[in-house]
């Protein structure tokens, strides 16, 4: 028997392969744990590369500049010593400028949930996984792809809330687009505090929603604005308007984020040949330029304010334009992002993400690719991590269980290597024998229960059971998973008191009208 | 618009998506060349664990022992100064004898082709992938799954030799069972010499098959004896019997092999809990056992015949028994096992493989993390890396097309990037301007042609597009490519001497009846 393989064929033969799902049971999933990078982060490039990416960056803003469309924006820049032209709204930086005033960015802190269990240690070796953000659309393998809603929005919460791996509530699942715009945020915001009890986010869009979202964050938490201020509770990410500038919505919201220390992730959306250069290095320069000029925004407004550096540069396919996700550019860009989110010391945020239309093996190969350089990149948050697909345009039920156990798989293998005596076994191989086997020695009847990741979708059965068992794919294992996942979903406590607080600030804004909506 | 993927959105508006497989046109695939790991590979123990599992696995080769089942490798074996009981045919190694034996193997070397730049550079950084081998079965997504056969066993090598990305005739892609087995050998290895031009492998299955292999191999590439030995032309897999025990044919091909200076892999077969300890520091340590067993006898039989370290521990689903792949267990032992190799100076075989039943979200997912393991923990070989399915049960025709996209996009990631004057392409950003976009700047247009990876796989298509188009799954776009391929494949050009020495060297062992077929 010198046949690669022949071995596992007798080995199969011996035992009949049964399949992992235990319909009726529990889902078998990790407990609720913050994943930690073992080993360090993978560097890309050299320190003197690196360097050349950073001045370079540098000279964009000092030399181009970026443009700041809010006035108030502008206004505390020129204070702070940028070159502000109220004319084009430019603002050009002097490099020293910058340097100094990065130096108050926290390179960790923590990230408050209503829960206080699941508050999030952000920096260091410290992973977040946050669910899928912001798509307008929705799909599941039953009633196919659809707008975003409210039945699905809080389905997607929770999801988010029932799996344990996913850390950060990192945005709407899905936009309810049947919720009236001007006060959606508030019905929203109630939905993440009340149906999950994990970290929230908050949409820099326009400073009264912002305020309205981190008031009730602190309703939620039932506690006082002092408190508030001391223990970021909110999460929001900009994407800036690539190439270099920052409109004024997000700009107002960022003030009214840092100035009451709430967490603000500026990322700049630099795919490259489209909205930056085509090369890898020129787009990785723009995107350090512009997280840089949203660092020291923060700073200024509120120095020592929590702030995430952000990277999402992928690339585009440059015979139709259309955004790609899960490239070999994407894992050079994930890796290098990190790199340069360590030189300024401050947290780094990635993303799992794929450009795929179904749930096949593009769908994960993309996202494995993603995670790839995202935890080789030492992302500390890593978005959009369960349920997007299609570059963004929509979150789907079956996606979202699939990347729940890419994410655990993830998480397994960060676990490290015991090697003792106790795992090195050497009495357990006196036991089995030359040529016997170890299903029946006391080493493996004391660990076989928990020895290895239980997967939830990965089908081992032989292909006879298999086949017999209807030839199911992995995204109707999927498609089951979450079924059972809602049915097993347990709405978290919360005291009365909370609700009817949210519910009086809700009302008290829907009596003036809501926000404006005239953007 | 701060709203995550805003900027997507409009871009995507702007500018119609659209296919990327061009029918009619060729296959764009990357042209030949042998990926090299552009960064030290990744750590997963450090120093003083790496040498605790080393010195266990002295422990075991000292105190247990390998059952070596063959008389002649006994009596080498004895010679070099092992403990032999020729009783239990059990050997037992002094560690500092086996410290001394495996110096003498070569840390780098060439596997020579039949054409002679498709050389394979063994070792060091580089990276060689080989297609899959040695399934029973076959299937493709139009026939579906069946015994394997002349005809599909011709048309996997067709596939192997027209995708740049597979280096190596692995073995073979899948056993032709309607071969006679006296003489399956020779026609296998004919077809290996012709139908491609890479360099091939022999099955240590009895001497004279591997002799007559080797033969055929020299032949092939019209050399003497003496340069065939100073250049070795075969590659060898020899799967240990886990645990502890390495068969009488087996041996007896080691011997004939590295006698003859070929190249010889052992690779233990410790999946842990079957037939290894369920620990990973125990299943590496008895990996590790085995795999020194194997370099020592190498070393005896000639010192400085190539070796190439295998590495295989995966895990078992405890449940039934089935064999595990691409999961985190393998990832880690994936790169373990990188780690030991290096540490006796030898190249390292690795494998990327999955044991799913169809071309699925899980082939893709596990075959990405198969391959995460691999590339990360330094593999110098990745084995059965296209086409492997089911943990080897089975070659699949659309899962090679699939592997071969992983494989290149892999390659893509592994180059490094540019960092200089014109990749930072600061005056693309002057010219896009603020806001503005960089598909019209001189800097894109001089670049877009071969910016960025062109996947074969990839469907980046928007789902109102990929839809009317009838929704095509990823295994359907596979499918189309190896029919295209089949189509556009050229035989490698031979000198008719050689085929017709070939076919004489066929026909003189036919005549004696070819191999005993009793085993």
């Amino acid at each position: 028997m010198a046949r690669e393989q022949g071995s596992a064929r007798k080995q199969r033969r011996r035992r009949a392969r049964g399949g992992n799902v235990a319909a009726g049971h529990a889902i078998e999933q990790m407990p609720w744990h913050q994943p930690e990078l073992s080993f360090p982060p993978q560097e890309l490039l050299n320190e003197e590369q690196l360097d050349i990416i950073h001045i370079a960056s540098l000279k964009i803003l000092k030399e181009i500049g970026m443009e700041f469309m809010s006035a108030d924006a502008r206004d505390r820049l020129r204070k702070a010593g940028a070159d502000v032209n109220e004319e084009t709204h430019m603002v050009r930086f002097d490099p020293s400028l910058v340097e100094e005033l990065i130096k108050t960015a926290p390179s960790t802190f923590t990230l408050h949930a209503r829960n206080p269990q699941k508050n999030l240690k952000i920096g260091g070796r410290y992973i977040v996984n946050g669910c899928v953000s912001s798509p307008p659309n929705v799909s599941c393998m039953d009633k196919g792809r659809r707008p975003g809603n409210i039945e699905d929005f809080q389905n997607l919460l929770r999801l988010s809330q029932y799996f344990n791996i996913i850390h950060l509530i990192g945005g709407y699942p899905v936009e309810p687009l049947d919720r009236p715009v001007s006060t959606r945020h508030l019905y929203n915001t109630k939905d993440m505090l009340t149906l999950t009890d994990k970290a929230i986010s908050v949409y820099c869009i326009w400073g009264q929603r912002v305020s309205d979202t981190i008031e009730m964050a602190r309703i939620g938490r039932g506690i006082s604005n002092e408190q508030l201020e001391r223990e970021p509770s909110c999460f929001s990410v900009i994407n800036t308007n690539s190439p270099l500038k920052f409109d004024e919505m997000m700009l107002n919201g960022l003030i009214e984020m840092s100035s009451r220390n709430q967490v603000i992730c500026v990322t700049p959306f630099t795919l490259a040949g489209a909205m930056a250069p085509i090369t890898l290095a020129g787009a990785l320069a723009q995107q350090n330029a512009e997280a840089l000029a949203g660092l020291v925004m923060t700073q200024i407004v509120r120095p020592g304010a929590p702030f995430v550096y952000g990277g999402f540069t992928s690339n585009v396919d440059m015979k139709s334009g259309a955004p790609a996700f899960g490239t070999p550019e994407y894992m050079k860009t994930s890796i290098i992002g990190g790199q340069l989110a360590r030189r300024y010391k401050v947290p780094y945020r990635t993303s799992g993400v794929n450009a795929a239309n179904t749930v096949d093996a593009q769908a994960a190969y993309e996202s494995v690719f993603s995670l790839w350089g995202a935890t080789m990149g030492g992302g500390n948050i890593i978005k959009h991590a369960a349920g997007w697909m299609e570059g963004g345009l929509v979150a789907s039920y079956e996606k979202l269980v699939l990347d729940v156990d890419l994410l655990q798989m993830v998480s397994e293998f960060l676990k490290p290597v015991i090697v003792d005596d106790s795992t090195l076994g050497f009495e357990s191989i006196v036991e089995a024998g030359v040529g016997g086997h170890f299903f029946g020695t006391t080493h493996t009847q004391e660990r076989y229960r928990n020895a290895f990741y239980a997967p939830l979708i990965s089908d081992w059965r032989n292909y006879e059971s298999w086949e017999e068992a209807g030839s199911p794919r992995a995204w109707q294992k999927a498609n089951q998973i979450w079924k059972k996942a809602l049915k097993d979903y347990q709405e978290p406590p919360i005291d009365l008191a909370i609700t009817e607080e949210l519910d009086r600030h809700i009302a008290a804004i829907e009596e003036t009208g809501g926000i404006g909506t005239d953007f």
